[in-house]
């Protein structure tokens, strides 16, 4: 079977064997509902304990502060809507380059009366502190800030961003989703510094889909979005994915496990990649910041962004135009613009991720691709004209 | 290893050996995120699009009318909220025996200005028709009744409801999640009659947990509870649960496959666990009105339902007291205060689920060890008299 090598990691990620090997006896065996008083029952609230200890461990955090949810998309609607539902209304600030799970959410809170404004990067994608302390002097009360980017793997300075936030009297959120498993993230430190809560998921660091939760400092309240029996602590119901939560417990235990080695690993591979993409004319975008190490976005000029993903996917490797998530969206990427890439380099974009799996083969290999298909693009377009 | 007997389908079933076998690739293998234009994710996409049609043609629904959500908590919240979210605020009806998943979103509604009345039962935990069209002349905007109760399983007639909701103005939901794989649910017909939205849930038919879906009638406009990327035609963002969603797809085609055998088997089951029961001088609830064919909820005046629950759990037998749902909640069933049912026996209350695995030798097994534990009992009350 033809398989193409993966390189498209902040997506999703395959799931870790031993994630899976974890999850199946709550999958394929009688697992009850956690909430059942029988054995069937506590043998899945035992397993979603585990799980949740194993979280917290991961991300600096206590146990008691970890809200599973279904996913991260869900864990930040919670976060912006159920604190909204929690205050007047008032100020809201996220910044421009927020994943659509942040800024719609914002967006719907206009409707109910709040002011939302969306921050500006500048060109290499870090926050503007200028503008961010300009905003602060508005008394917001609700700040989401990301800690790193989906599409460029920009890292934000948030404690400092978090510090200033709350002298402001603000409640500070960040999007960790993409940080989580490519470098270190601990919630104890953070939110000494003024963090209050942290979006993590599963998907992105090994584990399966349908996992996430929200790390929740117990001093913000927030409204459930899912409303009902009364799970996790009465911050969101419904009957637990048991089998998910499990291997999001295991997935965190090995991301954390893992990091050491595998952050520098990574960012060899990348500096190889990114070193082939240079050489082939290649705009890197959020060069200039601190990255994750395992993002390179990319664009050569006059050359679609779509097509070439199209076209390398037929060639072996799976990656990504603009962000993955907005499948609706045929836009160029809204990162992008507000870092003030013009529309026509953007359309050009491409996302390279690289993971546990990837080699220097992946890279070498991928690179000739590229320069492959470019040729042959090059040579079509010459053709049409 | 001890395996006790399983009762307890209406909190939760065992996954069917076929569905986890069909989940398998998806948890397993390089799963990718259906969004991405590569073929791991165009994978995802077709595995999505093909449970899909499964789950619709279980409920005589079109696929286009399938929104999936984590789970049936979610999929009544999202209806409820989401509905009420494109509405000016009004008058909001649900039955007062709804799963707490209907009653708390109607309860966060009132805050946002809308006015909320309880639908009354009878004494065998029927809507009670007068006083539905009484409230009917208040023109509610939502009405929301469940297709069959989680705890008595009675059935309600909610295609004459629906119709005289629709009548008046309103719109019109039922919390199918207990109702489909144990009766016909057919959502075109059920749609003629009036019923705009049915939620229904995987993990309560041989499905896995972390799937369910809202079968939604176009011309009803909800709002997102979970905004973000735009999936699932903008009413629910985040990566879908391929996993999950492709189990539910195939516990869906095997429900409606094993529906006219095992309905009427079930019955066998139950009517051999009631006349037991009788004999025993249980009270049994709900029995005068028409049941799914597998509950069968009962007291005995003077033992407490969670301690027979306890000691039957010792035996070898896995059931539930009151609702399973709602764990944090000690105080006797709102579904039984609602019928009328006196407090003290109330808290006496127990449930047995049948379901496909069940055989006459767990029946004949299950009031063995019931009149036991109940003769134990008994004979400790003596003592300490």
């Amino acid at each position: 079977m033809f398989a193409p090598v993966y390189l498209d990691h902040n997506a999703t990620t395959p799931a870790d064997p031993a994630v899976v090997e974890a999850m199946l006896p709550y999958l394929a065996g009688l697992c009850g509902n956690a909430s059942s008083r029988h054995e069937y029952g506590r043998g899945a609230r035992r397993a979603i304990d585990e799980a949740r200890s194993k979280v917290a461990a991961a991300v600096g955090a206590h146990a008691s502060e970890v809200v599973f949810t279904s996913g991260g998309s869900e864990a930040n609607n919670l976060l912006i809507k159920g604190a909204a539902a929690c205050l007047k209304p008032g100020v809201l600030v996220v910044s421009a380059i927020e994943h659509p799970c942040v800024i719609r959410p914002a967006e719907q809170l206009r409707k109910r009366g709040w002011t939302l404004h969306k921050l500006a990067v500048d060109a290499a994608g870090r926050i503007d502190g200028a503008k961010f302390q300009t905003l602060m002097a508005e008394r917001p009360s609700i700040v989401s800030v990301m800690l790193a980017n989906n599409e460029t793997g920009v890292v934000q300075d948030i404690e400092s961003l978090a510090t200033q936030a709350r002298a402001a009297g603000a409640w500070f959120h960040s999007d960790a989703v993409q940080a989580v498993g490519k470098m270190a993230v601990d919630f104890r430190r953070l939110n000494a510094a003024g963090v209050n809560a942290l979006s993590v998921s599963a998907h992105k660091i090994g584990g399966p889909k349908g996992a996430a939760a929200l790390i929740l400092d117990k001093r913000l309240d927030i409204e459930p979005l899912i409303a009902g029996g009364g799970h996790e602590r009465g911050l969101r119901s419904g009957t637990e994915n048991v089998a998910a939560i499990v291997g999001f417990g295991v997935a965190c235990e090995l991301a954390a496990a893992r990091l050491a080695d595998l952050a520098p690993r990574l960012r060899v591979l990348r500096e190889q990649l990114e070193r082939g993409l240079v050489a082939l004319g290649a705009t890197l975008f959020g060069r200039a910041a601190e990255r994750l190490p395992n993002t390179v976005y990319f664009a050569f000029r006059d050359i679609d962004g779509e097509t070439l993903v199209g076209q390398l996917d037929r060639a072996g490797y799976a990656l990504a135009s603009g962000a993955a998530c907005s499948s609706a969206n045929p836009e160029p990427s809204h990162v992008l613009r507000a870092m003030g890439v013009e529309a026509e380099l953007a359309r050009g974009a491409v996302r390279v991720s690289l993971g546990v799996g990837n080699s220097a083969a992946h890279v070498d290999g991928f690179l000739a691709a590229l320069q492959a298909t470019m040729l042959r693009l090059q040579q079509l377009t010459a053709m049409v004209v």
